[in-house]
């Protein structure tokens, strides 16, 4: 098969004008019983200076940008992503922070950047990884910046609408409310810790697929964003992104709160403690520390759980207390700090 | 003088948070007397997953990214760029798109992601840079990401509004409008052939800050745009970032029109005449060609010029046609095809 290497017009031409074709037309609109809207009336098949939405009655509109590292993006160098999934992962982290805001996103624009000896096929393939996750998650990607670089470089921004006083903030969270987190994490960053480990294992061979769809096909947490935001009960939310004491640490910090969780309510799936003792980590600081799965944490009063638990599922962690700091309560009743790496990003390093 | 190396969390919380305190009490917010308006409910310094803004009423948003090289930025490179002033070019940058729609803008999230051995006063320079021209276009650095790379990474996204149905697009050129342009061309290209030409000239020396200014700091045309939104009579328009005959070009294909271009009309700034004598370069062809000085095309009926021209400057460079393609009208009467480099954007060059 013989590579082609086009320009950036011609890129533009014959990859994302197809692939991004009839957009406002695609756009589902988003409405409510009151009149309140939001159109997309050009999106990126207008080749415009920008895209453009219109907005009609009162909506909190939430914005945020991930970059996503290219080479640095070590499961794809070694060969365990490719071009279509980077794509697919650019969108979901940006989802994901739409989602932690308990908003229903809207478009997404994506500044896609690449190396010389990626040809058209690989371009494209990155592209249609942009489009399909944006499918999946309810969002058109509706424009952005491609060209050259020296390397692969992925970034993004999303935006996101909910109905006006409805974004879910870091900073609510009450002395009493419980401590909720959507499903298990971990699996992202054991999938990492065993690869990078080396050695194989014939049991965790058989679930490493399973890990590693939390990076070629990670799970933004938009429609448990939407339920929670709803709800009118939630405190405080965060995705996951920096890994869960992260999040745990910069609620509690952020709502002026501490946070006592029930170490044997943090559910530790059984792939990860599997490679937790083939690498010999700490299952627990592997679900802790910066494996970044998207699930969202959240807080909310006592006396709502049990209803919101009747329209998401989520898994009870622990308590929000008046005394500052964040701790861990074993079951004997002992205290102490949470295990796990901590957020760093040392150089550059945010997600592997 | 000791150079520190600080990680993430630390520059957000030395850096960041003290440049972008108290963003939602600084937002001027947008209002009309009919009562719609848009406010910051959580800006960058809420540290939250993404930020807020609440809009009441009917609006256009419109968003946009621009990506700026880093390294390969060659004037950055070549010293005539300091760190202030690439994070301030990234903000007129990605704001002369929101200018371009007739918007005001809102808010800007940036991608700033730098190399080991950016230390964190280099940093602390870009991000003013990135501060500082916010506030001299009216809008706030509301969030994005930070973190280490392999090198220095710009990017950004910018939101803006305007009434709804008000933003202008490329596509509404209509034959026989006159075809303006805010200010001449030229001075950016002028400025990178002369410093990549190496040999010096004393003449041009004494005008080269002028000519760097459009560099150093680029004036994106928001104030113009505001205008030519709200005169209801701009019939496209579009920013010259990837130089004026590509913006020409874009407008009469998107708009299903011809365009030709009065040689005698357009603007050849005497710096750049002496340029294009110093390096055997044809002025108009710095001019016309990859030039990226943000400035403003834009068509409107002839009779609605004037009246235009009481509240905005510009130069009528030529006309809409219904005949297709774009030429140049030569003061002997003949035609011929536009000078100047068009815009490829090959191996990522995009604005040098």
């Amino acid at each position: 098969m013989s590579e082609k290497f086009s320009d950036e017009p011609k890129r533009l031409a014959e990859t994302i004008v197809p692939l991004f074709d009839h957009q406002a037309g695609e756009f589902v609109p988003v409405s409510s019983s009151n009149g309140d809207r939001v159109e997309l009336t050009a999106g990126a098949d207008a080749q415009d200076d920008c895209a453009v939405f219109r907005l009609v009655g009162s909506h909190d509109l939430v914005v945020g940008s991930d970059y996503v590292r290219g080479p640095k993006f070590r499961l794809y160098e070694m060969g365990h992503l490719d071009e279509y999934d980077l794509g697919y992962y650019l969108v979901a982290a940006n989802l994901s922070d739409i989602a932690a805001m308990g908003a229903k996103p809207i478009g997404l624009l994506s500044v896609v950047r690449y190396p010389p000896d990626m040809d058209d096929a690989l371009f494209g393939f990155v592209m249609k990884g942009i489009r399909d996750a944006c499918a999946v998650f309810g969002c058109l990607n509706v424009g952005g910046d491609i060209g050259g670089a020296e390397r692969l470089i992925l970034s993004a921004s999303a935006l996101g609408v909910c109905p006006a006083g409805g974004a879910l903030l870091r900073s609510g969270a009450k002395p009493g409310d419980v401590v909720c987190l959507t499903a298990p994490t971990g699996p992202a960053g054991a999938a990492m810790a065993y690869l990078r480990a080396g050695s194989t294992d014939p049991a965790i061979e058989s679930v490493l697929p399973s890990l590693l769809a939390s990076w070629k096909r990670p799970m933004a947490r938009v429609d448990e964003g939407l339920v929670l935001g709803a709800s009118g009960a939630v405190t405080s939310c965060q995705d996951t992104s920096d890994g869960l004491k992260a999040t745990l640490e910069s609620i509690a910090e952020l709502s002026g709160v501490g946070i006592v969780v029930d170490e044997k309510a943090v559910p530790v799936p059984e792939a990860v403690a599997a490679v937790g003792a083939h690498v010999g980590a700490d299952p627990l600081g592997l679900v802790m520390g910066d494996s970044v799965d998207f699930e969202l944490v959240f807080t909310i009063p006592r006396s709502r759980v049990d209803e919101l638990a009747e329209s998401v599922d989520f898994h009870r962690i622990g308590a929000v207390t008046a005394d500052r700091g964040v701790v861990l309560a074993r079951p004997d009743g002992s205290r102490t700090t949470l295990p796990g790496k901590a957020w760093r990003h040392q150089s550059g390093d945010r997600r592997a």
